[in-house]
């Protein structure tokens, strides 16, 4: 059954703020992360990869037809893909959250110039597009299959969302409002009777209703959700399954067709079941995603096998050399299992942020935060192409990280959610805190009993032990929790005793007192369940929440990752860094690559070689790579 | 180097008639199958698929754009993708061999309605398509990328060539010669100086030179194959090599990007290569080929990886479960192996035209004749959806066979191929008869010596017997050869004598006598390169030139495919069929599908199922399916 969240959360800085579930999140004034992994990675988000995203949208003319539509040339001259609006506004949603974290006070004058300009486009009825509506532009909602209005709106909301938790209700909120209260009447019981191609908006508008406490964004939230899944998009040449509209949200079982589509979607199923007191809905959406993850996610966390329509395949379809892994999908799994910890307490959840947060969203940037991975395959057999640092690229060809895509929606989506990741890390109950993500950062907040200041220190995950300091503590009795990654449970102490389970509990500390929970950092051999016929036979390895990999400029004389195999099942640690041994296989040259079982193949050397984590490959020049390493 | 044919060639009724090389094909005129296998398939195609094909092609709409465009009204009324037109020609075409096969007059009666619509649609220039040109409609090769109208043109034109070889100089001859005209003016030296997107053009321009010996269409030829891989045709996001635009033809090492065009193509280049003895052609194309079977072809024979652009993977990416292996792809791989045998005289490639014969093309379509696979994958997990019988489906969707497609390219093109099967079956030189299928026929031809006159009798591929009769022999010497299969070789034996080497020959066989060639047929365990990355661990299972898979039809108690693996690596013969000891595998349904290295797996019971040809799956019925079973 859902819980009333008894906390007052208005005025919290987090992207996800439940009216109901278990935990409060902690926001982006409670929780500074103050260095490490991911402290680096906000720095290179502030410091390059959001101007970097505001020059691409303006070079590629995706900001330009703003301006042009507030003119009236938009029809003759406008660039990009029908959803382009929806890069703007993410990279809005980006800059908010960077403001709403450091105050910064060039980008606040950007989002006041972006939203005057949205404004200029946005119809006095509030609907807004430049695509659609204009002489010689196709007639507005002509084409909800693609045409990605309302995937558009909910990236407007999420921003303007932004503004709003971080105390700035100004252009970009009207805008929002305005757009919101015309879908309402354009989609509202008396309008069109359907959905967009693209979920998006229904987590937006019940994060919206959670802002303002306007029911009506609410009630529509829960007729997008209710509409999707009876057939009211066209059949279309990937399946309805493709959109998510094959079956009813309640009714269906496991995440299925566009795995962007189908995460967002779910966030917003999860919100809204939280905010409507409906826990059928939320043990659908909880039944879905375990399904997904124990069926049709990569090891990285990764989701998505098909690249024709950027789908999940069948169950245990998780090919390495064809995995799609969209970093947007990291994102939306992200999304969806911090919603579902908020909703169900469970901390487990935050290994699936972590894993994706680790292996997925970190392996899309370069590491100067100007290129990025649209696909993330775990194994790949020829070398990518540099990509042009001036050129767009398709976004899933064998390239390696490129600076700007024609579908652009990853490089802004990793920008807000490093924005935000603090967002991510803490929550508190009344009577405790509770850290889910391992990062140096401090955390203050209030529980019944008093104010709560923490000092988090940790190299995590160079280091497994993590070191609270208790800067304030509140007078009576609270509890402090650590998520116990699964890796780590058996093996994890807290202060050298054995923590049982999956949370290292601690009550009642005291200020200037500190705990040190400590988790095994050794390599872990991984093998994959028998049904994932495409690595039958391999072993991967990993180290804390990272995966890691073999890539060929880590090999001797021009080797690639496909002419060796494990000489063993396991790893060795030479100076911090994990090593393998391979052998050489000598291969066959045949004309013809099938022949009778049990005809001898030559064995070759042995030689050592060193794993590197998975985000960080690609990171020196065109390689092989591979996760899954087959067993010699 | 390119031997020039001292036999005269002209008036062979064979898809195929290359004025070099060294061997000539016999053609409809000189082989008859007479049952067996394809006899049932062509008795088949002529009684139900083409007419079906038929009924289909107005039913959509594609023959009436003809008659729309005849009358001007097509601009407002046109229906089908770019390349449509090219079906309709496609099946007049197999209507060509089936008349030149049987002489069926109510075929013969239905190419002149279609010629006659044929040449009232085209221009006075030559040009003709229903898609482009007139007002409401884009300009002529104004999208030379996706526009298809060579493409087309080459269709027609091999409908014109099927025509011609049969003896008949008619309304649709001289359509198609108008369009070959026009086409060189349009795209010779001093026009549009590109390519079409989609080769075939360049296949039939050549075949239409032998059959006219005009040099201009030869010319053209040329240019089309030397101008490809210039980057004539735009970067898109699947690369140039979609197109096959990449590389010069001379200089590509192996077949990439859209596997049918890039078949057809390399079906162009060895017919170009030998009309002008252009060895390093010649040799570019069997590199490429030889390449792409040992590095890019399924067990199966079929060619392509990718569904997202149905394409070669990279090497060794052949996953079974995403195996496209469009029935197109089978059908360009026939018509490049078959070329390559006829220039270069090694009977081997018979056993590529075999493979794709018995495991791509004929598995396409159901038993009626009636309903079709576009692609076909070795490894089902999820039975598909039975087809509508009145609904036209997508391509590649999760479904059973289906009436008709999207795109329909595939049912045509196995028409036209089982109509002249018999053009494939053997050849001849000056001092000898080859034959390169094994099946129950009549064969008659004349060599220097005199005619010769064959009756095969076998029930290959269900029994390993052929025995050949000499009905009538040439006075002088003269020898008859068989192709022993790679799977046969070391085997085989010719009236009980072991047969060294791939082909078995007997000299100087008089009127009356008879050979018998014995190859076995027990069922082979076929184990992959470990290069396939995607079978590792499986084995599969052959018998003769089948690939066997295990259906789920075939498994007791509702068991699926995926719930069994091999028990031991080897098959048994049970009333014929052969059978498989299984053994069922409990899956430990956790949540998270990744387990340290080395955690014990419960072992289930053993069961024993049949195997059934893979060419016949999923006639029963919905079902799970695979080529590839995983050793336990």
């Amino acid at each position: 059954m859902i819980t009333i969240l008894s906390n007052d959360t208005h005025g919290v800085v987090a992207p996800a703020l439940p009216g109901a579930g278990v935990l409060r999140p902690l926001g982006l004034d409670e929780v500074t992360i103050t260095g490490g992994f991911w402290g680096e990675r906000q720095h290179v988000n502030a410091t390059a990869t959001i101007d970097h995203c505001d020059e691409w949208e303006q070079r590629v003319g995706w900001i330009d037809n703003f301006a042009a539509a507030a003119e009236g040339s938009v029809a003759a001259t406008r660039t990009g893909r029908e959803f382009s609006d929806s890069d703007v506004y993410k990279l809005v949603e980006a800059m908010a959250w960077e403001v709403a974290r450091t105050g910064d006070p060039h980008l606040e004058a950007r989002i006041q110039e972006l939203a005057q300009m949205f404004e200029r486009v946005q119809e006095p009825d509030g609907y807004l597009s430049t695509k659609y509506g204009r002489p010689g532009q196709a007639p507005r909602y002509s084409d909800l299959a693609w045409g990605h209005e309302l995937y558009c709106y909910g990236h407007l909301i999420q921003a303007a969302v932004a503004r709003l938790r971080s105390g700035h209700d100004d252009t970009l909120v009207r805008v929002a409002l305005r757009a919101a209260d015309h879908m309402c009447e354009a989609f509202g019981p008396d309008g069109i009777q359907s959905v967009c191609g693209h979920a998006e908006v229904e987590v937006a508008l019940v994060e919206l209703y959670r802002a303002t406490g306007v029911e009506r964004y609410l009630a529509l939230a829960k007729l997008f959700v209710e509409r999707r899944g009876t057939g009211t998009l066209p059949d279309i040449e990937f399946g309805r399954e493709y959109f998510q509209d094959d079956i009813p949200v309640r009714e269906a079982t496991v995440l299925r067709g566009h795995a962007v589509r189908a995460l967002y979607l779910t966030a917003g199923v999860v919100d809204l079941a939280l905010e409507t007191k409906d826990d059928e809905l939320l043990d659908a959406a909880r039944g879905q995603f375990a399904t997904t993850l124990a069926r049709r996610t990569y090891l990285t966390g990764g989701m998505g096998s098909h690249h024709q329509d950027e789908a999940y395949g069948d169950d245990f379809e998780l090919p390495p050399d064809r995995s799609y892994c969209e970093t947007c999908a990291g994102v939306g799994s992200v999304m969806v299992a911090w919603r579902l910890a908020l909703a169900t307490g469970d901390l487990s959840y935050g290994d699936v942020v972590e894993r994706a947060l680790y292996n997925v969203v970190a392996t899309s940037p370069a590491a100067d935060g100007r290129a990025f991975f649209y696909t993330n395959p775990l194994h790949k057999r020829v070398p990518g192409q540099e990509a042009e640092a001036d050129e767009v690229s398709p976004r899933a060809l064998s390239r390696l990280r490129a600076p700007w895509f024609e579908v652009s929606c990853c490089p802004t989506n990793v920008a807000r959610t490093f924005a935000s990741l603090a967002g991510y890390v803490a929550t508190a109950t009344d009577a405790g805190v509770q850290i889910h993500q391992l990062a140096p950062c401090s955390i203050q907040t209030r529980l019944s009993g008093g104010d709560v200041r923490l000092a988090v220190a940790t190299r995590y995950p160079d280091d497994g032990d993590v070191v609270v300091r208790v800067v304030e503590a509140p007078e009576g009795p609270w509890e402090l929790s650590l998520r116990v990654p699964s890796w780590a449970q058996g093996s994890a102490t807290l202060d050298g005793v054995p923590v049982p389970g999956a949370v290292a509990r601690v009550s009642d500390l005291r200020a200037g007192e500190e705990v040190r929970l400590s988790l095994p950092m050794r390599v872990r051999v991984t093998a994959p369940d028998q049904r994932i016929d495409a690595v039958r036979g391999c072993l991967a390895f990993e180290r804390g929440p990272l995966v890691l990999c073999l890539e060929s400029t880590d090999l001797p004389d021009g080797l690639e990752v496909d002419d060796v195999v494990l000489a063993e099942p396991t790893a060795h640690d030479v100076d911090g860094r994990a090593h393998v041994a391979l052998r050489r296989v000598e291969h066959d040259d045949r004309a013809w690559p099938y022949a009778e079982h049990g005809t001898g193949r030559a064995e070759g050397d042995t030689l050592t070689a060193a794993l590197v984590p998975y985000y960080s490959w690609a990171n020196r020049g065109p390689s092989t790579m591979r996760v899954w390493i087959p067993q010699g």
